[in-house]
């Protein structure tokens, strides 16, 4: 673990984690206590289930390598270029480039690359601190700097862990039958806190270096033992990871890599259980200033929801794919199957345009930092929760019935079947019976397999379900605003002018 | 294969297959070629993988013994009470009754229970053979008829073979390199005809006893080989099947019965290679009539389209599941969540209805057999190309995250780990945390997993993809006639009546 | 008013009115007081705004001439052939049979016809009055039965009115502010009952015979006044009805008949004032028995929604208009204008067959009477909240600008501007650009002008706002069998079995 | 017509039209040959049905007087502020600004103010006039910049004239029977050209100061003498308008100023005849170079359809007046209707948002100006032919019937008629029954009435119908480029890298 902490003052870092390899081989030997299928795993990295996703953040390494310009900025805090996932935006071009960021890193990975969530925690932190500071004369902000700084620095990984289990959801935290239900502290000392709960589906928690801990929604005056923020170490004591079941995950341990459709990239979600954890003052960021909760929530989730561009670029690996198969299946211009890939692609794009529409309307907070246009990135997050499900029928449309009943592997392997499989799977002239399978492979992954977990499911339920972004809308819709427009116009006397 | 064959005149019947269990000891040992993740497949009835799907059919006996009246009717072709599957319809009722047949089956199932290919072929091979007999002197018609008698005296399974591999789709049958490509007649003698090539993605096809095959499309003179039609045993010697991998298939080899979500149904697709096949003369019902291709396959999907009625039977068990989700988690009754559950329910009743209305249109055909309507038949399928699409999403959004980041039985049922899932994911109270985890599972079966397959992918491709029923729609949309209407209501001088 | 009474026993009836010239005339001289744009109507059927929609229903009457079987029926009650408008049913096939004339109709006018509320009223009030009677042994049925035979011999049009103005909607009728707010009785004496009050956008008042008062929703033992069902002569004294306005009404009123689009036909909505207007007890329905009224509202409404039927009708005409637009333009066969047809059609016919499995799926009521399906009429009528506006806007966008932009009739027929506009708006060779004109008026007429109000916004409102379907299909959607489907399949204990 | 001309080298310009009063003033006298209803109309501006269109641009002058920042901006070319719809965009931030204003104006008018033409006309004749003189030396793009410089400094209102009647469809332009059927060069000499031709329903063409003249699409070599592009005076001799219909038009011929919904407001489109009409060289910009009409076509439609984020300026006042109606109404929180107003908030921010991202995706063309995203600007629009239709089918559902049913102005104003209705249609307490109907008239003029023609018909087919949308999306969506992605991620040898 001490190879993750902060080196005393004057002494030097040790040098970045700066290629996809290093930042494989800064994962191993840590000792995690993860349990998947029922048995503690010895070594993440060599699991076959979470190798994938362990393979997707690698890729936001080499990215910096193969495309600095977008993959790392110029820190104004070490002074030197770092990743653009532990940058502090300092312009609304800032935010626009960290979406051209996630739909590259979506092409190329066809997945979830797990980083979103502590890039946009740190923004969000990053005002929210500065604004406690200033309310409560605490010095959170200069703490959580120099927390980010060493981020920076060495190149770490950083995980959210902000949904609580939630227990009985009619309930405020301090009413639960068990206080656990949300992640409080248990205990305090001049040291630091302790920390108690579980955090669910976390993305990524078990590939990161360092969780930034939050709370998860509006907070009372009687939650403030809910109210705490907090970066640990991913391998602190008492931290319990349970992996999640994706669809098809089994398929990950078989032989071979075609039936996974994607063999090397996939997501990863687990439940984080913190029994009394250890947080050291100098990385506590909020403490009981419940009142800031509710901030700190709607600015990560602003963030956040316009950070679903990602799934552009996933869009953009099933649209190709939905064109591959049409071309292996020689009907790639038929005037239906083009006209699909034309849906497919204006509602793609309709994703990608409101993300970089709501990076562009920033605004600048007290701290510094910009933070991107709340209503449009709500209409970001909403169109992400039914795009990605349209997208995915329309490839299954263009794929054709045999993706969902083409043999295995195994089979188009055996000595015999292999063959029978071969003269009858044929498509247009040129085409290897193979590669038409693992076309369909891939989109079976993509919208009932294990990266249909991320490009469908996850779509919805990330950043907020749904709902959560019709009450965002709502609340900024400016309806008496619209309603002045509409009677000055029809002539109804309101009292005022037309809000010119 | 002798318990399968009609037996010689004047000799008694065995007594039929009545009950689910008589069902299933009717599959064992046949011998078949199975293969399935390289291997043959020893006994398909104790495959994990495949039981499943042998359970859904037995399901339609069960059915049968529990609700007669609805599962059976009174044959005039033996003058007693046999399966509906096996029947001729006399009425529109009786296709109407067909269709609630098929929605309770998917109640009960909830997944696809294979039955109705055969049922549809029946039907449609009910008015074709006459006609052929009327145009051509042939006797198709009462070797159909002596066939289908048989058929419901034994109460066997009749599947399907229609969908040929089909290799280049811009060539007919004849033009393309291997004439295996679509299944044709490769010998003929006095006793009967050979048949080699092979169909793909056959419903249910290792759990029928028969096999009807027909060929796939229009076909033309010089395509006269592949005009076939003709009942083939299942372990006929030379045939092969190649099982269809489905999504998260190796969970049925997993112990316990959570994360299979429905671990008792599913539903089955394999390839089906016929290597020189031999149906005897008593059992060809078409041999070169290639003009009545288009119409067999025409009367068939007019069938098989309402027929996709059964996956309203299966969206109720869907829309129960994401109510019984929002229960569990204490929001059944916010207004989104019962919004949600109305709009389920308003398309899914539009599946129903669509298909009802078919059926209830029905025409008589000179056989006596009755044919439902064709454009309305294409209308329901359409919409099931989308409507489970659209229901699975909403019950995704309803079931929360979770569906795709639980933990698995194992972890579950860890001696220490398993009280922590306890713990942490609790629902509102009173809820087993396993009954959570159960409900969630079984949307993930439905939406993503092994009955995805039945319920979206083959929605969208079985009895013809979308781009085919749209064709069939323009066909029959009496453009001219609503030309006339317009016209005549414009003022338009059309040299007509309005069409009174 | 005497020739629209019941003659007093023992006398003969008048004949029938059969023909739509027949019933031309019927309306001619009755001095009711109509206004409209300020002024009292000396003679409604004279006027040309109102005009269109007296045509429309005298097409019902020339249909019954043309088409017997669709448009009349044996009726038990009198023993010859009535209109089918004025049949109660008998049999489910009596529903269906409804709704292919309703169809049919709408063919004809591209409009609203204007006698379905009375059909469903008074099929409604059959089943309903027979049950009043069975619970408080009035004799309401035999006398309502009068009234039916009545109708049908002399070929009455008959209305309904049921729509309350409802002032402040949170408050049942007896909190109102002025009780007029909901039509009541405001005096009883021998004779019979005294009501005051007003009906909101009746359809077809003017153009009716009789109108059917009935209360506008579920009513309270404080509402016991408002509780009144009875059937009152149009031109009874005390009754004021005020037009409503129509897009493009005035249109009607220029010269020519090219700008109105259809020129013959037109729906009407009026309100109906009811000052102190007496019914004879003979005439009395209901009085008192408010707990009937949510049965009546109920029944009505499960027969009207599937009633909307008739949109399928004027969306034949719609299609129709924009395949004659695409042809004239010469693009009909672009494979994007055959797909939008194809979408077209597709919709269309979905409200069709929805209506038509409702009437299907009808049962038997106590009294004799069928009525059809409710979850079916519900899923009915919440499609023709949307659909047509969806076929309306392809019609749109198959019609092209022009529509929107295209000269007046009068500039068409200016001596030099009419040669310019004919040199300059031709379409393909052979096509009269008056016709071009034609039909895209029409398109205008049905998208935006008057038919527009009954082909979209009634389509919205009549039978009950899309909130309201949506609350019937919740009620309806047996939620809990559903629970219990999807608990039986994920293994979850249910205490039961599966609902065989 | 020589207060419209560039006034000689050396002498001062006049003072430029500055307030809307001005412009009102600067369309007087002018001898516009103008039909209407088969007139020749006097004055337009004193014109009922004209006079709104012309409000609707006064508007934009008002807006530059109260709000500069937005309206207005610093020429490069005068050096002083200027209309931002006479400047050339020297930044992405210049189009967003556009964007902005656009909404703004849409807010305060309801309607198209209809500027946009010209402000994207200039914006594209800047790039391609530039690079036809890089290609063949010609000298447009410097007489290009003085009758900017010109139109910026007298204020002038600049209309497009682009959509050519276009005759036969399926040949091109020099093969027509006719050659008028696109605008041409009828002659040439010393001084200038003279063209013949109409130009189809142009959006504010009689109330522009000058009409820049273009190609409607791709030329050939044998359509040079369709290569025109020039500007002319409004007024220039030869010139007719025919004022195209709109719905409800009459109602703004009627006294009071209730029933046409929005009395102050509306839109414009006319056809214009040229009929040999003069251009002196100085205002010719393109004639002959027919290799670039399509580089014109595309970069003026790029501009254009990312200007109609005015339609989410005209939806909010749609959400407005929906909202208003539903306080009327009383039911302003009653979830379903809350929810409606967030579907059509989401979906016109969708609006929005895609307009704005195309702006800021700008890239700078050679000569200086900056051109928006192409893709986006198609997805844009292409919402665009979908989004108004589905917020005015809410606004309907929201509005209820009484829209299309509500008595005329002069029925509220008869001295007993009027009393009725008040009495009748109230809604909630404190509502004014004349304001509750003059809500419903505006919903009726923005569904059905005047401004349902800018709303929503001409946002199907203003710059470009749906399918000239999806033409362009499938030229972009780099097709190859996806598949490699999606090759690449299912194992499939490409050749070559994924295309980092």
């Amino acid at each position: 673990m001490a190879t993750r902490s902060i080196p005393p003052k004057g002494e030097e870092s040790p040098p970045p984690i700066a290629t996809g390899e290093d930042y494989i081989n800064s994962l191993r030997g840590r000792s995690l206590e993860v349990y998947l299928f029922g048995e503690r795993v010895d070594e993440p990295v060599d699991h076959p289930v979470i190798r994938p996703s362990i393979n997707a953040v690698a890729a936001t390494y080499d990215l910096a390598i193969s495309n600095p310009e977008l993959a790392t900025v110029m820190s104004p805090l070490t002074g030197e270029r770092v990743s653009r996932f532990a940058h502090v935006a300092g312009s609304p071009e800032d935010l626009v480039q960290q979406n051209k960021m996630q739909r590259r890193l979506g092409q190329l990975t066809g997945t979830c690359f797990q980083r979103c969530v502590g890039m946009d925690a740190i923004n969000a932190l990053h005002s929210v601190t500065y604004e406690i500071d200033e309310a409560f004369d605490t010095g959170y902000h200069e703490r959580f700097l120099q927390f980010v700084k060493m981020v920076q620095q060495r190149g770490f990984v950083i995980g959210g862990a902000m949904t609580d289990v939630k227990g009985d959801r009619s309930l405020p935290p301090h009413k639960q039958d068990d206080p656990d239900l949300f992640v409080h502290v248990s205990k305090r000392n001049d040291e630091g806190v302790w920390i108690r709960g579980a955090k669910a589906h976390q993305t990524g928690c078990i590939n990161s270096h360092w969780l930034l801990v939050m709370p998860t929604m509006r907070l009372g005056a009687d939650d403030r033992d809910f109210a705490i923020v907090g970066a640990v170490p991913v391998d602190a004591k008492g931290i319990t990871y349970i992996y999640g079941r994706q669809s098809c995950d089994l398929r990950a341990m078989e032989d071979g890599n075609i039936d996974a459709g994607n063999a090397q990239y996939g997501g990863q979600e687990a439940m984080v259980v913190f029994d009394d954890v250890f947080i050291p003052w100098s990385h506590v960021f909020m403490d009981g200033e419940y009142d800031f909760a509710a901030m700190l929530v709607e600015r990560f989730t602003c963030y956040h929801r316009r950070s679903y561009v990602c799934k552009s670029g996933v869009g953009d690996v099933l649209i190709g794919a939905a064109a591959t198969a049409a071309d292996y299946n020689g009907v790639e211009n038929a005037s239906h199957i083009k006209d699909k890939l034309v849906e497919m692609t204006h509602l793609n794009e309709t994703i990608y345009s409101t993300g970089i529409a709501s990076s562009h309307q920033a605004s600048k907070m007290k701290s510094g930092v910009y933070l991107n246009d709340d209503m449009i990135a709500n209409v970001c997050k909403h169109h992400v929760t039914k795009i990605p499900y349209e997208i995915g029928r329309l490839a299954q449309d263009i794929a054709g019935g045999l993706m969902v009943t083409a043999p295995s592997q195994k089979d188009l392997e055996h000595p015999e079947i292999g063959d029978v499989i071969r003269k009858y799977l044929r498509g247009r002239a040129g085409v290897d019976v193979e590669d038409r399978i693992r076309i369909l492979r891939l989109i079976e992954n993509m919208t009932l397999g294990r990266n249909a977990v991320g490009y469908l499911t996850e779509s919805m339920h990330g950043a907020g379900s749904p709902q959560a972004q019709r009450i965002q809308i709502a609340r900024q819709m400016q309806k008496e605003f619209k309603k002045e427009l509409a009677k000055t116009l029809a002539g109804i006397d309101t009292g005022k002018g037309s809000g010119e």
